[in-house]
């Protein structure tokens, strides 16, 4: 194996353990478990999977893997903060969302090669990619990677 | 720049991101408030920034950096919860040894080429390594640099 591919599937692994590590402590909620808070006055954890949820699905058109499946979970879980709209979508719903939209992603990421990775993303222009050359789908993949531990870090505070 | 070069100056960059959010907040925040907890019941921000402080300080030996720099930090911040031990620190000496081993860290880094990048580290043995040769220096600090978004997530609940 090449350096390059090395690293790359050194970070593919970073984002799959990660996923796991949020997906085990996902399976071992109850539905109203799911509607506890991570702490007084912050966001449920329903939330927080919504919120997760969209932002993975905004990565498919993102990383040109394919268009939105869940657009409709932008407004009450990007827009909106917790509280301000009630749940359009039931637990076993949205559990099904998450798992499909990261089963789509990972698919994708394991066929991407190196250079793959190095495309720039769809929300950069071609000038500024230019500029900077690390404003690429691998930047966009850890970004969220970090993205799902802090809120990963939240979720394990709900009692 | 090569594709392994692009790919890891990426990572290190996510590095770098992570920690700058982090430092910014930290630098917002009077030694009082570094008292608080991130929920009721749960840890102290000052506890979390000897956590991280402790984890980081432990790479300098685990990726051949260098030695150790606060060892004494482990029974307080990593083997004891948080009340256990009343704190060997103050809160200005834990920010200046916190500062420390991440300037020494990230001095390290931006010297590491992609083939530094991919040595073993010394947590894994020989053979652990000829099996698996992902479990080198990139994904120790890919999986630090989650840790301390897991953390990042928790310091923000305090009040």
């Amino acid at each position: 194996m090449t350096n390059e591919e090395l690293l790359a599937i050194t970070a593919l692994n970073s984002w799959k353990l990660i996923l796991n590590r949020f997906d085990q402590k996902l399976a071992a909620l109850t539905d109203e478990q799911l509607q506890q808070r991570v702490a007084p006055g912050r966001n449920r954890l329903f939330y927080l999977l919504g919120h997760l949820t969209a932002v993975h699905d905004r990565m498919l058109p993102m990383l040109g893997i394919g268009e939105r499946l869940y657009l409709e979970l932008d407004l009450p879980y990007i827009t909106t903060p917790d509280g301000g709209i009630v749940d359009p979508v039931s637990a076993s719903d949205l559990k099904k969302a998450w798992a499909e939209v990261n089963s789509k992603l990972t698919a994708a990421f394991e066929k991407f090669t190196p250079a793959d990775w190095l495309q720039k993303h769809t929300a950069v222009s071609d000038e500024d990619f230019a500029k900077d050359p690390t404003r690429n789908r691998f930047a966009v993949v850890m970004s969220r990677t970090n993205h799902l531990s802090f809120h990963s870090g939240q979720a394990i505070l709900a009692k």
